[in-house]
């Protein structure tokens, strides 16, 4: 038997850790990186596999065989809106890993604004001992947008730790202790909500989403005084401009935000410099190599087997 | 009936909110609240229970017809070493807020270390896109020492978050999924431990317990590069000055405090300043007048049916 063409690998993130791991998986086809200069001219013709993120424009040209397409994150939005796409299965990346460590970050965002660790920060750096009496985790309602794989999962971990948690999907979810609702829903849902937390996938629909407009129709009287907008999921589904008016304006009393509408996010951004906001440089919840290298696969084998695909990503929806 | 005698208050801390909750408290019997002006001189010999916060050296002269003694925190240290203490039942304050509260700030904490919290605040402050790549949760092993009413409510949710936790207490505990050790085991357990969580109460044994000689005993190889030290037990358990150093020559990696060898720490003292460390005022857990008082009443209400009291000091121990 011949050997199998080798996967295409572009993937964006993480030069020295992708070249380490490459060596070895894939082990029975090996892989074409294009991250590594020797591979970068390489015919791509019988590529049957690629790993994608954020492709160059060109390349599904290059590599007109492809028979499946797999996301090197969670999100595919970085492929899905590309002109040259083919009409082929495109998996997106699912992983414990990955799921764990965005909910270490909700909570631990939530759990900042709950305790006012920006007023505490600002203390400690005057030196200043000035004690804090915050509202205990159930008095506060976390509205959790988006309740698929990484949406379940923190909301449960929101729910251990004493907040009282409702959510927000397309399709209304049951989630046992957890009040949900679902698109038609949203008025009832934002008014309701102390701490919004985004984990929505950015599609068409989601585009420019959270703005002003949604930021004041958030819970005014709640424990923490005003709302708190938090979002890991689209940095485009955000106006940033938004949410710079909204914290100064006060319809915000904070936010944390993984994500941006350009990323790397300008170092003269004023998101930086805003009152009790927190900013992370996308690291909300990285791909592992080698988990994602493990689920590709994982999936390979199942497709070449004969058997469905997981994670297949419903290209009307956009996610 | 005659009325019984109102119930003696001496708490420092919030006069206003104890001012008002109190109008309202002991409703059958009244209190003399020594933080009120009006009241400070009164008679208090008829007095039968005391709610303490670090009473004046004379209470017990002036109130010898004392029956229960009721801390008004979850710790008794305050109480236990004063000269004229009677032998009385001291009943210390367990509570379901308060503990959860606790459990925020020690998963905060937990969390803020793992996620690169300080590092991602210094990036911030300069407006520099720099992400980093954390271990997750599970590579990371959280001993906890004292496994009461706190610690064990903290176990359970740093497990959630999906830590590998350990533990540490005088007797051994049987805690699921959770490797225990008892107190001669400590060397064993330390040597376990990237991020140490302190909920021990002060006694003579734990004081100046977390010292250079136990910092240099925790894990030097695990995830997080070096170790880090957290407590919200007993202030005077630390030796503040080997955690400076400590921090300074890199045995310690990091640390949150929420207790200190003398409160309020002084503005110019060198931990506020220090590198990677966290500090918070002694609110970690706050005691909450309303479920203060109510617990008060709970406990005077079964102690005059004849039953017995809840959560009674083992004087001999300390705790
Ligand atoms: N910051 C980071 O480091 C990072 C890391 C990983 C992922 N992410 C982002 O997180 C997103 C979510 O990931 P996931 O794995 O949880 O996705 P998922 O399993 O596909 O779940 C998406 C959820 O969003 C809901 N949804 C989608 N469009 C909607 C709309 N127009 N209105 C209302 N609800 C809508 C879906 O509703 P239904 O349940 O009705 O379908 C579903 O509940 C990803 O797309 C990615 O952008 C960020
Ligand atoms: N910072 C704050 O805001 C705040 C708020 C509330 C409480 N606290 C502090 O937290 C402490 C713990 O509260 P808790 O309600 O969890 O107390 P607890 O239920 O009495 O538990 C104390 C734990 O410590 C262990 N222990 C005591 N002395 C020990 C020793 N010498 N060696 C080893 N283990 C020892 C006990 O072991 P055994 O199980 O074998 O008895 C027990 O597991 C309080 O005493 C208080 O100082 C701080």
């Amino acid at each position: 038997m011949s050997t199998p063409p080798p996967v295409l690998v572009d993937i964006k993130f993480n030069p020295e850790g992708v070249t380490r791991v490459l060596k070895t998986a894939f082990a029975d086809r090996g892989s074409i990186n294009l991250a590594d200069p020797a591979d970068r001219l390489r015919d791509l013709s019988a590529a049957e596999y690629a790993l994608l993120w954020k492709p160059d424009a060109d390349l599904f040209q290059r590599a007109p065989n492809l028979k499946v397409i797999f996301s090197g994150g969670a999100g595919v939005d970085h492929i899905i809106g590309m002109d040259s796409l083919p009409e082929i299965p495109i998996v997106r990346f699912v992983d414990r890993s990955l799921t764990t460590r965005m909910s270490e970050w909700v909570v631990m965002q939530s759990l900042m604004h709950l305790r006012g660790q920006y007023a505490h920060d600002i203390s400690q750096r005057r030196g200043e001992w000035a004690k804090l009496i915050a509202p205990e985790a159930a008095e506060v309602t976390v509205g959790v947008m988006g309740l698929g794989v990484l949406g379940q999962d923190a909301v449960t971990k929101l729910k251990v730790m004493g907040f009282n948690v409702i959510g927000w999907s397309r399709t209304r979810k049951e989630i046992d202790g957890v009040e949900t609702f679902d698109a038609r829903e949203l008025d009832a849902f934002l008014a309701r909500t102390d701490i919004l937390v985004g984990l929505l996938p950015l599609t068409p629909d989601t585009t420019g989403f959270y703005d002003s407009g949604l930021f004041k129709k958030l819970r005014r009287d709640g424990a923490l005084g005003r709302p708190v907008f938090i979002n890991a999921g689209g940095g485009r589904s955000q106006v940033e401009a938004d949410i710079v008016s909204a914290i100064r304006d006060g319809i915000l009393g904070g936010a944390s935000l993984d994500v941006f509408e350009v990323e790397p996010l300008a170092s003269d951004n004023p998101l930086w410099a805003l009152e009790n906001v927190f900013i992370t440089p996308h690291d909300a919840a990285v791909s592992e190599e080698n988990a994602l290298f493990r689920h590709v696969e994982t999936q390979i084998a199942r497709f070449e087997r004969g058997e469905p695909l997981q994670f297949v990503v419903d290209r009307a929806a956009g996610y």
